[in-house]
């Protein structure tokens, strides 16, 4: 059985909602959840549910490395914070993936500072799901590097393809570059080096994706530096708020349209759940030596349950090995 | 009176689309429209309108300078093309500014070969008008300069100003920058060393601006890269199609919200039309030495008409002096 350890003091509600969806994930999922975090804190929240039979357990850690903590720093100091006793959990192999809700650039730094790269990997690389018409497209690097090299976006278009495989079930996943345009020759200079990697590699390269391919799904995996993709999910985020905006606000404007509106009020839900963070749970850092996921700060319980069975089908896949073993098939 | 040069043969449905926005135009604003393509086909086409009265007239040039032609090739060769004899108008003098809706890097080139850059200008940049709470925001660059420097960036805030200040009618509007943050520090190098060029500048700079801040109209001109400010612009159209399909397919799929849904359909409609190129009509690429604006290919006679009143705006709000004298008063 899985073994996932949970830092439980991590996220704008916590340790509330990351007991609650540990609960609900050891419930759904099979599989363990080592709560790390202040033991009273932990113990009465797990008081107010049922938890007979399930296999949860509590992990003591004092400290707590919250939002407005620098991570570099704090990653080296905060050593008795829950984020750091979780992360050794898994270094030490006492567990087998990592979730937090907490500060993602402490996540980022701790990870990096605790368990290190995958050996031959140059940079790691922060992910995203983007909802596409079928399913859910792999994209990165969404933050972590903002001014990339080549052969970087190289290695995120390997891991990412590693990514969609082992934890989302996608074969072969299609590869493309974010770009102006599709042609070969369209872009910036790091991407058009990059395209005569991907071209040489063994990956299933699409060549080119431009921001409207993006939604269409035309890639499973989206490559791009940390600054554009970055834009890319928080515009995706704005727009979908403005959209439902201006439609809510056409709608009260009319009286037809008002009644149309309220009994088209579950569609707009439903709509825009697809862009829903609580139901993707939690996205990898990929290329740091274990399986380490980070939630949304403003998961819910649902949404840290969702993120515990990420980490759970990634370090099941196999993420890790398949992601050394592919690096040693490359050419860099 | 104004004077507009307009490729009458560029746009997928020119001439018959072009011609029908000339004659809009004319009857709708105080301008006079010189329409340049081959004499007959145009003659043709203005005799199916009632033209008595309007400042109409036809530039006779005997090639056209399609989707196709390669634009740096074209921009030499093709000297009796339409969008060439329109834009040597501007050159000589004879005309006040330019539209095409025909292929847009083919402009780009011809206006550089033509009319060539405001001295002092490092880089043309292609602008967009991005919707926003209030109205529209400048977005640039979306596509001349994919590999950008800071300074570049720089006068690109300043010529996006001076576009929304004489165009758009906003006063000192809000500049800001792209960014994966909007603390200070927060990005690549660019855009690092740009923040701290707009620091030091006249400009009315907000500091970085997040993907999500775009939408929500947080900055009035938003400076970036072409490759970035391209996928900013094609991500929008693609994620806006994207989803009102998401909701048009979630409400065929339930009966009760079908009725609600097709009551609803009208303010659907005036949704997607806020992101509406046809409202828009035409953009313009700053940095050339006139005034030279460029519409959707697939430009109906309503984006004509519109783009030939964005053309008379700029003209007439004396654009191009006011970028020549903002760029006289830069340390660049």
């Amino acid at each position: 059985m899985m073994r996932i350890a949970l830092d439980a003091m991590g996220g704008d509600h916590a340790p509330q909602v990351t007991v609650e969806g540990a609960v609900w994930a050891a419930r759904e999922y099979d599989v363990e959840v080592a709560l790390v975090g202040q033991e009273e804190a932990l113990e009465a929240e797990l008081k107010k549910h049922e938890t007979s039979g399930l296999e949860l357990s509590i992990v003591h850690a004092s400290e707590v490395l919250g939002m407005k903590d620098e991570p570099a720093i704090a990653a080296k100091t905060k050593r008795d914070s829950s984020m750091i006793v979780a992360m050794d959990l898994v270094k030490a192999g006492e567990a087998d993936a990592f979730f937090s809700a907490g500060n993602s650039g402490g996540v980022m730094a701790v990870a990096l500072f605790r368990l290190g790269r995958v050996p031959g990997i140059k940079r790691p690389a922060l992910t995203a799901h983007y909802p596409s018409p079928e399913g859910y497209s792999v994209l990165l690097d969404v933050g972590a590097n903002t001014d990339c090299k080549p052969d970087w976006l190289l290695q995120f278009g390997m891991m990412g393809s590693v990514y969609a495989e082992t934890a989302l079930g996608i074969t072969t996943p299609r590869v493309g570059i974010v770009s102006n345009g599709e042609e070969e020759g369209k872009g910036s200079t790091l991407v058009k080096e990059a395209y005569a990697l991907f071209k040489e590699s063994q990956l299933n390269f699409v060549g080119n994706v431009e921001g409207k391919d993006i939604p269409a799904g035309l890639a499973d995996v989206v490559v791009t530096d940390g600054l554009t993709g970055n834009v890319i999910i928080k515009l995706s985020e704005g727009l979908t708020r403005f959209l439902i905006r201006a439609i809510e606000k056409e709608i009260k404007s009319g009286t037809v349209t008002a009644i149309g509106g309220a009994l088209a009020m579950p569609a707009f839900r439903r709509a825009k759940k697809t862009l829903d963070y609580s139901e993707i749970g939690g996205v990898p850092l990929l290329g740091v030596n274990g399986v380490v996921l980070v939630g949304h700060g403003r998961s819910n319980s649902k949404a840290i349950k969702n993120g515990l069975g990420g980490a759970r089908r990634a370090a099941a896949g196999g993420m890790l090995a398949a992601i050394t073993d592919r690096l040693a098939g490359m050419d860099l």
